[in-house]
């Protein structure tokens, strides 16, 4: 995996030794667990932790938050031969990956990170330094490196880890978990579209997708100084917490929630928590470089931001620093679309209208990365 | 597995439809998963969930806790071949021990149950009701059985299932993740016991191993009705919420934690985190029916309590209902062990006083009960 590019946040350079604490909650029985929390625990160094009361070497962590505050919580599966694959994705990405998939849970409901929490089987061979030609960088640990990649992501961000649980399993799995707090009743829900509001999306689409593509296409061969550049938004995508809390600090948003399935997908559901439809402006849809347009339409894991706002609110072209393109608007849900499960989204294009149908980010499942699993 | 004993929660009747919402957070892309999805939401009922402000069908849950609250964090994974038997152990009995241990950590902080989150990975097998014998109990899905067991429990202790994340995956992953709320400063951590204190454990131990251990020697065989009650410690454990609630109340517990991975580990465990050394008195343990000395004092997932206070401190024989024996006292830690990883335990008999080596739990991984997987 070396051709590949380098976890971007790590190759600047970590300013300071890994801040985080690592705590491991509940089960760590086995020597070889232990030898390893160990390990890890040696990684962490002091940090003024302000929310984290207590978080190493207790049976839970102990976090509060402001008065005034709610507590908004997610928890998300990254699994071997569904989310990442050991011999495509470097293990930093796929802790890179890990964590941010919780960040932009928080990023969609305008909330501030408090903690993180991990819960990570690996198999013993991945513990160990040296071990395995795929896993060796500096004679480090696949696991090392993963947590390189995952720690990397949560200082730059600014959220403890303080917990979790690890153990051996003959597959990789990573379930993240991220408690975030909002001030109370201002946490934005995928529920408060109204018909004639304005759609919104940060960023770029599809960069995820043609990220992946280009992954598979590799082969494991060195991606040329382009390609590798194009890989970047597969394997460290940015979370956008800084553009979730300016949202909900202002009110901004009537509706939000992350892409993490692809637009598609992720407008329908918002609409269907709305009930509402939508109208998607096909020309004005922010196609990430190399990505196509149904890339953008319907590729996943790009976590940007789709929010909606009433249609004479006036929004900046960039929230700090993330572009945010208006896409179309919501309308009412058409009564011939009671009976159907899905609201219908609108795509307008040079050609016309055509209804947008869900098509679904199937992750691993309909590509052909399964089929050396 | 049907010869084995009910769920005693479930045998009991629920007193109402299943109250709680299944919400996931995240990631629910798949057609499957969210026709699955659908199934466990429209199980959900009407209820009263005065601290979960969003639980269906967002990017987060919503929570709230009281002022002068703060919250306490868990998350513990269960694995196949690890923790548990697909082939052993019923369905219901893996979804109740799912969440006894995540609550059995709220338990020994001394933590009310605010929500639960459950992420699932299960083999699309075991989500379709009818295939599969082992499976089958009255039609219904290996993934609905599961659902019952972890919900009755749920129900039993009034925690609501707020969120999650579902997936496929060859193996059954279930990584439960607990929030609690404690009073601030008064949650009991593992590091506050000093020389002079006396040791206390609730309940009884060794059940759970003397429980697997009736497990695998039934190898399927129908257990008389003596032998299925003994199986009952393992299958259904009950965790300690209110005993921990009580101790955390009256600030009674000067440490406490709960016993998952037997008395050897867990008590060198508190000692390492509180810089002491202990004395256990081998006639006062609490050995449950049918349970060896050993299974007492290394056997894991008895989820009962262990906590330390002051000698003087007058304590009831009972806590809601639950025996509380004293077992011991907290000694300073001895200046010939400062080299030692871990301060030494004495364990004092009619023999004499012996070192109490941690042993450690080791689940399915010392035993036999790994070479079918």
């Amino acid at each position: 995996m070396d051709p590949l590019p380098d976890c971007p946040i790590l190759a600047g350079g970590l300013r300071c030794p890994i801040l985080v604490p690592v705590a491991v909650c509940g089960r760590d029985s086995e020597k070889g667990e232990l030898a390893l929390l160990r390990g890890i625990r040696a990684r962490a160094a002091a940090q003024a932790l302000s929310g984290v009361r207590v978080g190493i070497g207790d049976d839970c962590a102990v976090l509060g938050v402001r008065a005034g505050e709610e507590i908004a919580v997610t928890t998300d599966l990254s699994l071997e031969g569904r989310h990442f694959r050991l011999d495509w994705h470097p293990p930093e990405a796929i802790g890179h990956r890990t964590l941010a998939r919780g960040l932009s849970d928080l990023a969609a409901m305008g909330a501030r990170p408090v903690a993180a929490f991990l819960s990570l089987a690996v198999p013993p061979e991945l513990t160990r330094a040296g071990r395995g030609s795929k896993s060796r960088r500096g004679g480090k640990s696949w696991i090392d490196r993963f947590y390189d990649g995952l720690l990397a992501l949560a200082e730059a961000y600014n959220v403890p880890l303080a917990g979790g649980d690890l153990a051996e399993f003959p597959q990789v799995v990573a379930d993240i978990v991220l408690v975030g707090a909002a001030r109370r009743g201002k946490a934005m829900l995928r529920s408060g579209a109204r018909a004639g509001d304005a759609i919104y999306v940060t960023g770029a689409l599809g960069g995820s997708a043609a990220g992946l593509r280009a992954l598979q296409a590799l082969k494991g061969k060195k991606p040329s100084a382009r390609l590798a550049a194009g890989l970047a938004p597969h394997l460290y995508p940015q979370p956008r917490i800084a553009q979730g809390l300016w949202l909900a600090r202002r009110g901004a948003a009537t509706a939000a929630m992350d892409l993490s399935d692809g637009l598609s997908m992720d407008l329908a559901r918002l609409c269907e928590e709305s009930g509402v439809g939508a109208e998607i402006d096909e020309p004005t849809l922010p196609v990430a470089p190399g990505a196509t347009l149904e890339e953008a339409l319907h590729g996943g894991e790009d976590y940007e931001l789709l929010f909606t706002a009433p249609a004479e609110k006036k929004l900046p072209r960039r929230i700090a620093g993330v572009p945010v393109a208006r896409i179309g608007r919501i309308v009412r849900r058409g009564s011939e679309n009671k009976q159907a499960r899905r609201p219908r989204v609108i795509l307008l294009s040079a050609a016309g209208a055509t209804a947008l149908e869900p098509e679904g980010w199937q992750h691993f499942r309909s590509g052909g990365l399964q089929a050396g699993q």
